[in-house]
């Protein structure tokens, strides 16, 4: 990506092992996250571009001296974040505070919307899979790089649990991969907030059991309407702009907690009173998708879930700029990408 | 209160039954709050004036007509919110969000640094205490109604558990009360940031391991150091500035919570972006002192905590206005009223 807007497809050099924990990996599918249209909104021009992509299933091409836990041929799943696997942030779950991991794309390192991408720690990072490279799961099983563990982590962040109200703030991928997360954690009502009918029809199929299609001010009054006038336990907030974050906090009850996933694009928390007040928890941030592997993955192999179907186009590399702008002009819900 | 510094000691009506679940009750102890201190150094000019105080002990007077758990001649804690017992928020603990509930002072209630008081829901709201009224723990029994109760939610919310790291951000009663909070909840570290010598030598008695007198990004660097670089597990907001909230989340380890006690001054939160990247949950608000006392009351009974010791003075009803100078100018760190 050279600026906003400006999506490019280009040769660069084969990624290679630099250090003896690396692996390369041969991409088998890629995909566009939602958090890519941000700098497809905003880059600034820049002369050496970004390459872009953080979310793969590839098969082990080469590793390095010191690499263990997967080997040449492994069909294996790259979550958006690389993390040694050892550390007292990984061991408490929480890959993404790993004191030597760091996210793929942006400037510096590898990026996965490619034919190959380098994969630092490949040990800690890499998740060896089950099936096959055009197994029929393929679409779902591309969903535990990003998305799916990211809804489930505003699931579990948010406290969702047997009988409560969730309430999923977005119908992007990620809010409807959270309706599937706060069915799954046992949520007795869910409501999504969303105004999109293909995506809303989906929500519907993963569980949501109401629709709120206002937003600001009437969105608060219409979630407490239907949750007996105190709103919900858990708000799943899968946006990231501060009038959503606000929203989010508006909706949730007295006591209730806030799982924010959406990448915050403003510097401030809104509605710090009401948030106090009632006594509402905020939380979450980059979900350590790694850690939700293990829990997710039985329930994709064996039907229970189908996050896949937020994928709605597949295109090659050669059309990966056109499936940029099918996201941004909501056209399309989210794009995989078959090199 | 007439308006910010114009504290006025008045003739008012006696305080009598309104509904049957009222009862009058005669103040043995009341206090000034730091939270007190707000309007003291804000309030517009108001021609009724604003009866002050929410934390008091007192003698049962007179009861409703279907008062049933308190009776005339009973000692009782009276916390600084009123609440029903009975409703959904109450039975999860959660008194302060009471879906008939109120808080005492401001405008239109009745107000404790008086010689007596009106109590709504005199059922859910009163704890009647096994001791008499001129008990020698009556300092440490009065901060149940309040700064012990508060300080306990800040450690709750901020999750300190054995063998964790607190800090604590703020050295005012509340404060201070936290690092009998987090001790009594297992923190094996207590990091205080305060810089007033009296309080630091109280905190250090009542638990602080470690003290920081910096502000700003200096307080986040020193609290770094003392803990491995990584922060704070638990972090105890306790003041209620931006400032301050900014610090709190500054000094969490990713992964970790900070539990606001201090009411917000400011609209917004700070830090949205660092707390979102550090996975920090950020929770808290007014507590629900009236489901502390049952566990903390034993304790203070027994002698294994005496968070009384932040009384450093006692006046007469007479003198309240020098006990608000006294607070603001840092002279005292909380002032007890013996009406």
């Amino acid at each position: 990506m050279y600026e906003a807007g400006d999506v490019r497809v280009e040769d660069v050099p084969e990624p290679s092992i630099v250090e003896p924990t690396d692996a390369v990996i041969r991409v088998t599918r890629a995909s566009i996250c939602g958090s890519d249209l941000w700098p497809y909104g905003s880059l600034e021009p820049t002369e050496t571009g970004r390459p872009m992509g953080h979310e793969a299933i590839g098969l082990v091409e080469e590793v390095g001296a010191e690499v263990r836990n997967v080997k040449v041929g492994d069909l294996v799943v790259m979550p958006f974040a690389f993390s040694d696997g050892t550390c007292a942030f990984c061991h408490e779950g929480l890959h993404t505070a790993c004191v030597h991991g760091g996210f793929f794309d942006g400037y510096g390192t590898s990026a996965a919307q490619a034919e190959a991408v380098r994969v630092p720690l490949a040990d800690g990072t890499l998740f060896p899979l089950p099936v096959g490279e055009d197994d029929a799961l393929m679409p779902s099983l591309l969903t535990l790089t990003d998305v799916m563990g990211t809804g489930q982590h505003a699931g579990v962040v948010a406290g969702v649990a047997p009988g409560k109200i969730a309430a999923v703030v977005g119908d992007g991928a990620v809010g409807l991969c959270g309706v599937i997360a706060a069915k799954r954690l046992g949520a007795e009502q869910i409501i999504i907030l969303g105004r999109h009918e293909d995506r809303i029809a989906l929500a519907r199929e993963f569980g949501a059991t109401d629709v709120v299609s206002e937003r600001g001010d009437e969105a608060v009054e219409r979630v407490k309407e239907l949750t007996g006038g105190f709103g919900a336990h858990s708000v799943l907030e899968c946006v990231g702009h501060g009038q959503s974050l606000e929203t989010a906090i508006g909706i949730a009850r007295p006591g209730g907690a806030v799982g924010r996933v959406g990448v915050p694009q403003e510097e401030t928390m809104p509605a710090s009173q009401p948030a106090f007040f009632g006594n509402i928890r905020i939380g979450g941030g980059p979900a350590p998708a790694r850690a939700y592997i293990e829990e997710l993955l039985p329930d994709i192999l064996e039907g229970r879930i189908e996050p896949g179907k937020v994928f709605d186009r597949n295109v090659g590399l050669e059309d990966v700029p056109d499936g940029y702008r099918a996201m941004a002009d909501r056209e399309s819900i989210k794009v995989m990408v078959t090199p």
